[in-house]
């Protein structure tokens, strides 16, 4: 086979506060953009990455994957030196946490199974979490919020938490798990979905949190649902809460370091 | 008595990176201003502050203690709501944790038998702790600089780290513990001494840091303490990496919620 390419998974770490998302805009700065800078950089010609998604303007990513290919193999001395170059091209809030060898048809975005996020809120003024966190101050029916996490699980069309003009052919996602838990001063949602459409998690989040405060009665969860309507959903909490916290392959991506 | 004080103790937490320290300065935002411009705001007139001691221009506090009086005491269900309502006066950056009552004349400076703080290196590029720690990419011998951390401890003149137009009498200080311990990827130094001189964390770090990559050796430490001379210990590192973690009292500091 000619022209054979040798492609790898970045694993990478972004604070997202700075930039318009994960995927290159015409206007703003992104993330794809500088990874993809630095990698002309260091490789002196353009090398397109391919995210496993993209994260909304604000979103921070604790674990995100993409793919990019080289005409020439390197090994484990070359991709260390490789990071090395390409964290210190990076500005500050980008890191790449690893580089991984994969198969020459491995697809960051079509291969992964699920995504994970997680969306923190403060339950304690912290002023060295703010940045990562939603600060909120009330009283929550936690256990409320457990029940109606519980009933998005499975497989559901859900157009109700999606942005309205987006370019998605059909709004089916099956939700895996979608729970609330207290951890120190946080309250985190964590869900993990095989897909998730625009805006989806903070409009979830936005709607178990008007039923955790007592502004929603969770017999209505059901109907806004089948409704397929956002107006009758919560609004969208806050960007700089939300996480993507993992990326899910059928294949084990080594974590090197 | 007449006019017998209530004094209470504030517990504090801030992130120093937008302030000129603790202490109220003529020029530029300090914690103090702000702790005493959100106390005039809750009570209708100036009410001063005093800290536990000064920290110096971008350094953090994940614990802090100031005093104040007030004419009247406050229960505890006006605590609350006072502690409340300070943090929604105060900038996000700087939060009170707790509100102590304690005897009339506690002395939030005097009666600090020592204080602690801590040094972050960032060994591994970490986006979401950039501002909290200083990153460092090369190889350090821990043990030396663990050896040489002891060779610190106990009763000695560190006018060696300390800046050098300061307004102190002696520069005796008693250390009662210095460690270097890795933490994830952070490489964390926290020293505990009864005070601390201007600078003198970041100094100390600086010079250790010199040892574990073999820029010093750790023979010339005793010689360099001997001599009292700022220009021949290490630079100070970064102000970004150094949090006050502790202030340590002979009696109870309640800490309530």
């Amino acid at each position: 086979m000619l022209n054979m390419n040798h492609r790898y998974f970045l694993r990478l770490s972004y604070d997202g506060t700075n930039y318009k998302g994960w995927q290159t805009q015409p206007n703003g700065n992104t993330v794809q953009a500088e990874v993809e800078k630095a990698l002309a950089t260091c490789f002196g010609r353009d090398i397109p990455v391919t995210g496993a998604g993209r994260t909304d303007t604000g979103v921070h990513a604790g674990v995100m994957f993409a793919h990019f290919d080289l005409e020439k193999a390197i090994d484990d001395n070359e991709r260390m030196q490789f990071r090395w170059k390409m964290n210190n091209l990076l500005p500050y809030d980008i890191a790449i946490k690893a580089i991984h060898p994969v198969a020459p048809d491995a697809h960051a975005r079509f291969d992964a199974v699920s995504r994970t996020y997680e969306y923190n809120i403060l339950t304690e003024k912290n002023p060295f979490r703010e940045k990562y966190c939603w600060y909120w101050q009330g009283k929550l029916d936690v256990d409320m919020m457990n029940q109606a996490a519980l009933q998005l699980t499975g497989r559901h069309d859900f157009q109700c938490f999606s942005k309205v003009h987006t370019d998605v052919n059909n709004y089916l996602c099956e939700i895996h798990e979608a729970i609330w838990f207290q951890e120190g001063d946080e309250l985190i949602f964590r869900i993990t979905a095989n897909r998730f459409l625009r805006n989806m998690v903070r409009a979830i989040v936005g709607t178990l949190f008007d039923i955790g405060r007592g502004k929603l009665d969770i017999s209505e969860l059901k109907s806004i649902i089948d409704s397929r309507d956002r107006s009758r959903a919560g609004s969208s909490v806050p960007a700089k809460g939300l996480v993507l916290t993992g990326v899910e392959y059928p294949y084990e991506v080594r974590v090197e370091r």
